[in-house]
């Protein structure tokens, strides 16, 4: 088993950290093996930002993403710069209120208003990252919920505890409903 | 020309936002390319956790090290763990207080006490890895010391921006005196 997840949206909302505790929950939570990365080229300069984890039973050999498995996108640009390699049948998750277009194909599409839910049901924007992640562990299902939880929970900072796990359920809970 | 560089020592002390640091400064202000990246496997249950940068002026095909060109190590743990593939002639960068031995080879060799440094000379302990940051750049001339800094200042929460800034000059200054 190995599994390619790529979370891309616009630097600054914190999708590194959703791939660091992605990995996290993977491996010192869910026992498996994770490699977590991101790519700085000429690319870097535009306003699309990607972050990568690869998840496997076995040691990960190559950590570059080769086909993608679940992609995450928060913006149009980040969809349209990083959807090519996305598998037929591999899971697209998107912002539905700025991403209007979507690539053809033969993907398990979901998508609702991820900066939104963060902003009015949890309450800050900022955690919007965590609405992903939560959803992205609802809709991929390598690792369980409660592993996913210890792994946000043990990441940040601990006056932001109440408002992580807000976020991180009603993403998940969101993607749940969203694919029915 | 491709540059591997190792950050390693105890979870939880910075070495994967140090890493992100030098990947940013070197891609985004230096405008060279990048791949930051940590892996998680068994050993990601002990106490030594590294993070990875490699750069290059060319794109990076394979985005782990082969064989490293840099180390810094935190802790003895870590020391051990991740020294094996440091290259002979390379930089090999310890905290002096808490890496009593360091391996046989011939590199160059640099140890100041990192963590006393951020905890007494900066003032708080929370940013040893920026003193340690401060002190790779110093150390490995790839990125240069504005860059660098530009790369530490847009990373850092505002409230924080000068203690940061004192933490990487104070890095970077020790390592030049231990250096000579």
């Amino acid at each position: 088993m190995r599994y390619e997840l790529r979370f891309s949206g616009a630097g600054g909302q914190g999708l590194i950290t959703a791939g660091i505790i992605m990995a996290k929950a993977a491996s010192i939570y869910e026992g498996i093996q994770a490699v977590q990365s991101q790519s700085y080229g000429p690319e870097a300069r535009g306003g699309a930002s990607k972050s990568e984890v690869i998840i496997s039973d076995g040691p990960i050999d190559y950590p570059k993403v080769t086909k993608c498995d679940a992609l995450l996108a928060m913006t149009q640009e980040a969809c349209d710069k990083y959807s090519h390699d996305l598998k037929e049948g591999g899971v697209l998750l998107t912002d539905s209120e700025f991403v209007p277009r979507t690539p053809e194909g033969n993907f398990k599409r979901v998508a609702f208003p991820i900066m939104r839910t963060a902003k009015f049901d949890v309450g800050r924007e900022i955690v919007a990252n965590i609405v992903a992640l939560g959803a992205m562990v609802a809709l991929t299902g390598k690792v369980s919920k409660e592993n996913a939880e210890k792994a946000v929970l043990a990441s940040v900072p601990e006056a932001f505890l109440e408002l992580n796990k807000k976020a991180f359920s009603m993403g998940y809970e969101k993607a749940m409903e969203a694919q029915k």
